[in-house]
């Protein structure tokens, strides 16, 4: 199955799905409920300090069956275990697949062409340690001889978001220097971020494997002119370092190579947030914590490696992702954290999913007859309850939500009068979300509550909207490792159901090319001649609209 | 047409549409602009300061002219000029709509049931530019004579989306105090903005209508607290005032009612960003630039109501809405801004659209019968490129995208060689998006450049993706509040041809009431019984989590 030239819509399982889909148009979630006492308990397991609920989704026992039918006809297990040995499964670029190289203990061995990866990852882990340690104590001392206040990471893509989000979760945990996060090219990005910093207390994270990516490059260089032009040239060493595997590039920066922090080209961008890309968040938590986050990832990375499927929290949760995705025509998830330090998840998410997924050729480069890669977006809730989940109750749309939330505040605040608790208002409404989506509120329901019947239709609750609840204790290092080890093992799981390679990204090299031939005609004098008359035309348009 | 009986897809123009569908599946975006050397010019159109370009649409004459007969077939002029008139348009509330009113100039007139309506707003404007000069200057002080550094706004949905959008987004023209934005129940949310502030020198502006709204009172009430325990009780006045209607209330905080600021049953949340609302973004910018944002949005007001529907610029972009929502199957639109500054641009229109449009019955209360409201995404460029764009490019969904720039930067920066601009790169990045989406990549010209045989189907891109580019010369008030008023009323014109009222929100109350229901099950004792076994577990859940 799944060779080159099987369609995954001709395999036996999912045309069993396809024909299971009409029978379940005929119920609902509250049928479904009413109809089966022990459906909360069955469809919910936990992994790690994770709780999940996925019985609030459209499926039954025979859906969950088909799913995995079709996983195991896919080979699923079997991929599994080769990512996790180090075979070259990105096969495009022909790379091993090792992000969960970067969590092993050190006791662990992994040799992958003859190199113990193991003893590579935990050296880096350690430069990182003592270097962090030395910006925490204030042994690292800036160009005038004072101790860091500030480190300000500038990367972009898996070199910005994964970092960014981490150091806003974990931001109660933070006991180090200050963090900040540059990613645009907009100048507007590093000039907001730079507001306020003193040059002589502020370190710079410059984060690019290749030390050649444009939006970094171009925003160290403008941050080395603002360092310079207050400290001079020869403070570049003491503000400067690396997040990169080229060493020459570094050193002609300005950094001194042994400053610079390496990872592997089994690392993609994506997948990168637990090794040395998450240096400014090492030295805002420190080492202890940052190893708590590595070592919670690595627990969700045994459990998928192990766990029966049909216990398995990524393959289940990457199934419903499929069945939603491909078969009942959602193109999208939204991913609702009730906890406003995961604001920033979303965003995250969104590259690891959609750059893995975003694919319509398998890898074999026949094209796929389905569709893939669903479109994640969201906002924390309650926040998102006054912005769009209208249309969430009451649109058209199928959006499967994933809720996720902590039974516990890392700093609660009592409620109005006093003596209650804003966190667990926090998870009333979550909880009373999740509830509403699923169930909703009938025309009778409504009437007899007293509302006039000009007005029924309108407060009518559709319900059947499916979502998955995942509750931690806490938002810790450990729990946040856990999280996205959870992610980014699903979005593993919905890669191979579909074929693809999820962990290469050819369609964002066109458009790099593209920016870098139609930068002239936006400062030239000729007549644009781009290649088309709707760009030649907004070339022409920025010109006049920059005179006026 | 368009009564209570007839269905919109009922409608000639409908099904031509429909129809007309199946012909535009033989040609794609290279093939148009190939034929036609013209059609960049002829779809594009200029509007304020903006420049908009939609030739990058699935769309021909034919189309624009079948969805221009739709628009006449639901009345849409008709009910634009009740909507300016102040017609109780909002029929399930029984409201006018007349959020256009806060944008009149002070010569203007309008009176509704009686009352001159611009009187009232420009009262209340001058008594906002009052106290906002007054923090400014550092008139007002605080309860130990200190002046202000920091305005902190508590509000949720409109009353914090709008603001803290605007805010970020002009922060280069702000010369004020410092703004702060709390919007969760989330304590966290309170909890990191009052980080680092001093109880003496900041000032609560809390935004609430009824002046009950859940989060915002209990945050309001939790800042009260930070505010006495430091200054004591008679401090309060000096640091709070209040953006509602209900004065006892207000009063009963312990605010004095000459520092409320009032507005009116025909502004809805999601509208009210140029209303009372604004007035932390009055504090830091000044009532001048604030004017000015006003002024801008008048600008694209009177264009939309008095345009020829073939030039109106929202009466276009809306119906392209509808084009992509209802018959093309696209489910989501993505937003672009090419501005770090405009950030939250995407999460303030999922408020402004989804809870506008997110509806599936029509104002008669009849079901619709075709899909409505889109869900609005989208990160800044160019860091989005580096995240989610995989997607845009190679995925298998159909993602209308508007990409939004401004032809100069607030300030620019030079590139690494020291001679180019930052923001020229930035632009060159957008147009080779859109370009890029719309024009692809065949295998014959992948193959062109040398990639071997294995690679060439990764590296295809499909093309025929659409978008619009909206441009304007700079990020101002002005342009700003034109770019705001140009969504509104593209989705006041969606609202009109799917029948729906766009301006009530049923859909959220049934999660209020249910949170209050579920909330002392979180924190009692008895055995939870909520109604379904999945929350009931989930209670239990939370119980047990909060003990580990």
């Amino acid at each position: 199955m799944n060779t080159a030239t099987t369609t995954l819509t001709g395999t036996a399982p999912w045309r069993a799905l396809a024909a299971h889909r009409g029978e379940l148009e005929a119920v609902d979630l509250r049928g479904l409920f009413a109809a089966d006492p022990g459906r909360a308990q069955r469809f919910s397991l936990s992994v790690g300090e994770w709780y999940i609920d996925y019985s609030k989704h459209r499926i039954t026992d025979t859906t969950v069956g088909l799913l995995l039918e079709l996983a195991r006809a896919c080979g699923l297990e079997a991929r599994r275990d080769a990512m996790f040995a180090g075979d070259r499964i990105n096969t495009t670029e022909d790379r091993a697949v090792l992000h969960t190289a970067l969590r092993l203990p050190r006791s662990a061995t992994l040799t992958v062409d003859g190199t113990d990866v193991v003893a590579e990852v935990h050296a880096v882990l350690d430069a990182m340690a003592g270097f962090a340690e030395k910006v925490r104590s204030g042994t690292w001392r800036g160009a005038t001889g004072e101790p860091i206040a500030t480190v300000v990471n500038i990367g972009i893509g898996g070199s910005d978001l994964g970092p960014a989000m981490v150091a806003r979760a974990l931001r109660h945990c933070a006991d180090g220097p200050a963090v900040r996060f540059v990613a645009n090219i907009d100048p507007a990005d590093l000039t907001a971020q730079l507001t306020g910093l003193d040059p002589a207390t502020t370190l710079f994270v410059v984060a690019s494997k290749t030390f050649t990516t444009v939006e970094t490059l171009t925003n160290a260089t403008a941050a080395r002119r603002w360092l310079v032009a207050a400290l001079g040239e020869d403070a570049v060493a003491a503000h400067f370092v690396a997040v990169s595997t080229h060493a020459s590039k570094v050193a002609e920066f300005g950094i001194d190579p042994a400053n610079m922090f390496g990872f592997w080209d089994w690392v993609g961008g994506r997948y990168s947030v637990g090794s040395a890309i998450g240096l400014a968040v090492m030295c805002a938590i420190g080492p202890v914590r940052f190893a708590e986050f590595l070592a919670g990832m690595h627990t969700v990375d045994e459990h998928f490696a192990t766990a029966p499927l049909e216990a398995n929290a990524p393959v289940l949760l990457g199934l419903l992702g499929v069945w939603y995705a491909s078969v009942l025509g959602a193109q999208s998830r939204a991913v609702l954290p009730y906890s406003q330090d995961l604001a920033r998840l979303p965003a995250y998410l969104q590259q690891l999913t959609m750059e893995s997924n975003g694919k319509s050729v398998r890898r074999d480069g026949t094209a796929v007859d389905h569709d893939t890669g669903e479109i994640f977006w969201g906002e924390p809730g309650t926040n998102g309850q006054h912005a769009f989940y209208q249309l969430l109750h009451q649109g058209t749309r199928l959006i499967p939500a994933d809720f996720v939330g902590f039974a516990a505040a890392c700093e609660d605040l009592p409620t109005r009068d006093g003596t209650g608790s804003m966190h667990q208002i926090l998870l009333a409404n979550m909880l009373a979300q999740a509830k509403v989506l699923a169930f909703g509120r009938t025309a009778a329901e409504v009437a007899a509550d007293g509302t006039g019947p000009g007005l029924v239709a309108h407060k009518v609750m559709p319900g059947n909207r499916p979502s998955t609840t995942l509750l931690a204790p806490a938002l810790t290092p450990a729990t946040l490792g856990q999280l996205i080890a959870l992610y980014e093992h699903q979005t593993f799981v919905q890669g191979v159901i579909w074929g693809i390679d999820s962990f290469d990204q050819w369609g964002v090299e066109l458009g790099k090319t593209q920016a870098l031939a139609l930068a002239p005609a936006l400062t030239g004098a000729a007549d644009p001649d781009t290649g088309d008359t709707s760009t030649d035309t907004l070339v022409r348009t920025i010109r006049r609209l920059r005179r006026t």
